[in-house]
């Protein structure tokens, strides 16, 4: 069992407009809105490729309500702690024009220290009752919640007998590295930021001094590289380049470590499924959605080598 | 007692950005949200100026239960219907930037004739269980509602034993004058756009040869005009120009006009006040909102005077 954590999760709307003008009134001529957060995009790849998995992080409000039955509707499996506030919202507005989306962010209820060691126990007691062995923690913090807040996570993790991948950014990575996590999953542009370090080996070599272990380093179209606290390192890669939609394709990947963490699977394995099916997300329009003909068929082009 | 009815609330959403920027992300700043729709206004001024009124409509799932929880938590009396599909939603985005605010309107789930029936005898209850003497019909028709629905509540209102009040525009006003509402309230934008008639006697006497009765007219800094179908027309206006919002001035001059024939006053004095509520209105930053301070200050510079 794999437990996904999603601390600042979202109901995340998206409007369609003819075009979009700034100071102007719009009709939305088609609205979609859907559970969001990277955790909850772990928790839906795992669930439609058939992995034990359960999601968990604060919901409230009838926001919150709205959250969760829309993973209801998807079958994902779920269990939040509740708080206090309104869950926050992201609006993204797609118009005809050329260029991206046009997003609005909220940032969320401030959450307090109580709230956060809420969620902690909540989570301790998930991990102890599903007898979890992973725990990914995925994503921002809301407001109100320390840097070190995700250190907090990892020693509870730990102490449920979790190993745990952490997926975060700035100073929210790198706070929560000395508490050890086993896996952690920047992307180059997050590693350079974090370490000022823009070079891989250089930028592996400086999270690993303040405590990390294991590094799975995504580079887009270049594939992805495991960094082993003990083995040589790997890297792999599809031999064909795909067109399509990036969002969502480091939380496939995620989701493939920690199936493969799960299942104690040997890396080289866990590496391919990572790349197949963090590829298959970028074929799909939406975060959090592989088809797993697309899964199969990808990981059959994928090339592997021991880099060190 | 008078009855508000808004066939398509909405939650209002604003959020404050930096700056709009089409094809970025943006953190949101700030943001508010509230019950909103016409009827909802004219209901919020009755009750801040001690009206009883009682707000009705649709409501539907999380954001319908958001909708309501606001009107309770802004002390209006409300009784709604309940609706299958979920609440629509409005997004107002406000930046620093010179210019209005950019405004994206949710179109809301379409409506079945049976549910456009079971509004109606939900309002036809709600009439007679009341003893409401003045029904106020407001804003747009959700999708799926013919252009003609404004038409059948102003019969069932009549069939309750009360007056009707209409406040729409377009194709929505022009198809409800048949059942003859005993008050339409265009501002001059509206009545030259549903006759086609720019000048205010030609477009009034266009209305009229449809159905209509009473009208009060708007003209914003121009003040208003009632044309009665039994009496000599009034005209009122500030003795000041006020700068400020002009949204929800037209709702603050609806909640006036139904006050005073709840309360049977004589048309002088209703029009006294829909001006000064309408120019209070204009003093506040959101639609919905007078400070009885200003309503009994402007209520003291009011010209009127009878024009044929």
């Amino acid at each position: 069992m794999i437990i996904a954590v999603t601390p600042n999760a979202a109901l995340d709307i998206t409007y369609r407009v003819d075009t979009l003008t700034p100071h102007a009134s719009h009709r939305v001529t088609a609205m979609a809105q859907r559970a969001g957060g990277k955790g909850v995009n772990v928790a839906a790849v795992l669930t439609q490729l058939g992995h034990p998995v359960l999601a968990t992080g604060w919901a409230g409000g009838a926001i919150g309500s709205q959250v969760l039955a829309d993973l209801d509707a998807r079958g994902i499996d779920h269990d939040f702690a509740t708080s206090d506030g309104e869950t926050r919202r992201t609006v993204t507005v797609v118009s005809r024009e050329a260029g991206d989306a046009t997003v609005f962010n909220e940032a969320g209820p401030p959450q307090t220290p109580d709230s956060w060691r809420a969620l902690g126990e909540h989570l301790g007691r998930l991990v102890r009752a599903t007898g979890a062995t992973v725990v990914v923690l995925s994503g921002s913090l809301p407001p109100g919640v320390p840097a070190h807040g995700y250190a907090e996570l990892v020693h509870l993790a730990h102490d449920a007998g979790a190993q745990v991948i952490l997926d975060a950014d700035g100073e929210t990575l790198g706070s929560a590295l000395s508490a050890g996590p086993d896996l952690v999953k920047p992307n180059r542009a997050e590693l350079a930021a974090a370490t000022g370090i823009p070079d891989l080996s250089g930028g592996v070599a400086a999270l690993r001094a303040r405590g990390a272990r294991d590094l799975v380093v995504s580079a887009g179209a270049d594939g992805m590289s495991w960094h082993r606290a003990d083995g040589p390192a790997l890297r792999a890669g599809l031999t064909e380049v795909l067109a399509g939609n990036p969002t969502g394709a480091g939380d496939a990947c995620v989701a493939a470590l920690a199936a493969g963490l799960a299942a104690g699977a040997p890396p080289a394995d866990t590496l391919r499924d990572a790349v197949a099916w963090s590829a298959a997300a970028v074929l799909q329009p939406v975060a959090g959605v592989v088809d797993p003909d697309d899964v199969a068929r990808l990981r059959a082009q994928i090339l592997l080598e021991e880099t060190s």
